[in-house]
């Protein structure tokens, strides 16, 4: 299933056994598309045949929707659940839970939002359009270099490609997917889910592992390293307006996420557990939408160590101990997101 | 699968589009049926063939019984799930979770105990019957005046009605039952859990979210507000006295049982935080079994205000606000459940 | 499936409508067997097509791949998950979760490793073997004295058998399992898991229900008083050395273990709250590895009833009482597997 351009001195990450994220998740892209209606989601076809799902744009969506649209962001490689809170004093009442035993592939693999797909006005003859692209098509057209990194290239004859955007793309941007995955219109599924949608809210917070893991590539440490990955995060309601839906996706694992990677030695997992938090950035401390509206909505003058789970947990397979840093702080999502009441 | 009847100004909780919950569930059914020994049930058939699943009268049943007939009787539509609690200091070493993104529907459309089946001893040529019926099948016989308010009436060839009494049903309510629902002998499954059974227990304490669902439609809150719930409450031991087997029931949700719904309106998330906890009945504060002595065993003279969970919490989706009321109380539940050891 | 040679005055706890182990299992074994790569596991066949296993000898394995091999261990009759805690504060960041309505015949009928299978020098032509056997293949073997007691002998065309061992298996012992448990070749598959890897510690510590059902009966309560269970315990890394990795799974037990036990009456519950924990041990309380050094690596000498849990809960149908006894001690699992950091 898949290619790897392994260098003899570094190996590749993934690797050349690694499963197809795309025929892994064939079985779960069939499910929301042959019961939409019982997602809350709306199935439509392009003249062509490509399928498009819609899972919160006009139609309602749900939660359920959301967590089966983030294990399909996940190759179906990862298990993804809603849980109700047991504790006395909860954090939050309900949180997602993330867990894989193919972090890299899951996650960086396929659920990262790494693939840019825009169309000017010229091109859709209306409103310029503009998404980033998740999921596991995005290694079939392997236009991120990435990919090279990895050592992974999917081959399969279908795909889905899931892309967090408020109305479904124009067929310039269908085209070019289908261009570069190397599919025919009918073997594409594209999954619409708007950041201030309920299925939004849950597939952006079901990224808590893999926001741990493309920060521990962003700090250069061989992605080879981590082999498990689990992790945790409140689930807010979405927020109707654009900025804040974005705000408190963020802020469920800026401030209340929780990771535990499990890598190969010990000098990672006390680095990563040094520098892996979200609390290691200057620009913690305050609600995501205010420190997006400070930097006057320039993504890239925010610092890119923000990005992050507030907690991680670090075993070794090495030694076999475990490192810990960050913490979860209920203060600022409990002033964000509860009502004065 | 579903009628409408919807009026221009009110469109429905329900609607149109809504899945039919004898078909979800029919799954499930044929998976206690056919698995039975597995789950300690018994199954036999009447004379024309309707299938009778004993899952806690004579046969002994188990935790996983109650666990697949709380999802039958959720439709299809609904994640129940016994959890081990996992905390330092837990409220209690079990927990039952429920989960649905159909919360009227699966709750009230199908969950709810609202078919009132009884016989009398002329009927039954012995003792006489009574039961309250719940489960999908209830959405095929749409005797409850609750049906037209939801816009919802299921057509399917099977259906299964859960029955919380001692004993397997008389064949003269069999036939009412077949009668109401439109269904053959053979399309009929009917499944009895004492309510001093493990399964049975299981099954009640799995209504959390129903209850608090219904007390919402006890408010004149508009059912089509809710959109998303979740829920969990302790899941004690049954009791081998029916008063106490169904007071401990009723005090694992009242004072164990924590809730989170999503509506769609602050107005109704506000309210619904302050009005829905069972701590704003005047009754509140006893067992369960105590406030039913108190009363000569009279429901009616319980105030309706007392049957919801412990703790809600209401997020809306017109601010994304969250509120919350109530608190779950361990004192009450461990002053009934706990041995003095 | 299966025998039941009861006596009249004490029912076998198992009993003859028990559901077969191996059949119950073999849609797991599939699963592990054709998605091998997924799970990290390696796929190997003997001559004569008995299926191997190898998941963390030479092959990496997995989280994911210990959790299938637990619910194989457990012959398809328990839930196992690994969890992520949700608390502020958590215990430690990832748990495993087991459930089971048939515990006796889960836990001591498949997955107890009671089998002990060696091979001289001589037989192997090479190093001597030693393995304990668990799993559901056990009971096609009855080759312990306990299958008397269970009142319980599988028989079924298939079977698998889990070795904690750090290779595979020398074909003199192959040759035993086919004989005693009348199978060919190619109807056994044999799962290798040693201790040191990860899969092998998830399946270790997936036995913490187990150990509470072996010290019933190490305690003399008759068996068939237990008929419900469900567990946790925290899940660490596997550590490199072999004595600290066989250290750590048991402090996760015997240090972070909490069951809860269901059975049939007040005195039995009341006796397993006082006797069944860990602490009730005069060996309590240090680590694992540091007893069985301090007793010069003789298991015989150490105190049998270290063997348990930290924490029961034990409820009981006579009376609905729930008694409560131990409780689960962070502080040596942190002391023993957290860095200093």
């Amino acid at each position: 299933m898949t290619d790897s351009p392994a260098t003899p001195d570094t190996p590749p990450p993934v690797g050349p056994n690694a499963p197809s994220v795309n025929a892994l998740s064939e079985r779960l892209v069939a499910r929301l598309v042959d019961d939409a209606p019982r997602f809350g989601a709306a199935v439509s076809h392009t003249a062509h045949g490509t399928v498009l799902v819609d899972a919160g744009a006009q139609a309602p969506g749900s939660v359920a929707a959301g967590v089966l649209i983030a294990r399909i962001c996940m190759g179906g490689l990862g298990h993804v659940t809603v849980r109700e809170s047991l504790d006395a004093q909860p954090l939050w009442p309900s949180m997602i839970e993330v867990r894989t035993s193919w972090p890299v592939l899951a996650c960086l693999g396929s659920q990262y939002a790494g693939w840019s797909l825009s169309a000017t006005r010229e091109q859709t003859g209306g409103k310029k359009f503009f998404s980033l692209g998740s999921g596991p098509a995005r290694a079939l057209a392997v236009k991120e270099p990435l990919y090279a990194e990895l050592g992974y290239r999917d081959r399969h004859a279908r795909g889905a490609l899931v892309l967090e955007v408020e109305r479904l793309p124009p067929q310039v941007v269908i085209d070019k997917v289908l261009h570069d995955c190397g599919l025919t219109p009918a073997q594409l599924t594209l999954i619409v889910t708007p950041t201030h949608s309920v299925a939004g809210t849950v597939q952006v917070v079901a990224r808590v592992v893999e926001v741990a893991l493309h920060k521990t590539h962003v700090l250069g440490v061989p992605l080879d390293e981590v082999v498990e990955a689990g992790g945790s995060a409140p689930l807010p309601p979405p927020a109707p307006d654009g900025l804040q839906a974005m705000g408190r996706t963020n802020d469920a694992i800026l401030y209340g996420g929780r990771v535990h990677l499990t890598v190969k030695h010990d000098a990672v997992a006390k680095r990563l557990a040094a520098e892996l938090p979200a609390s290691t950035s200057r620009d913690y401390g305050r609600p995501f939408a205010d420190i997006f509206t400070a930097f006057n909505h320039d993504f890239y003058q925010i610092d890119p160590a923000l990005f992050a789970p507030a907690e991680v947990w670090v075993s070794s397979l090495e030694s076999g101990a475990t490192w810990h840093g960050g913490r979860v702080d209920a203060a600022v999502l409990h002033g964000q997101w509860s009502a004065a009441s």
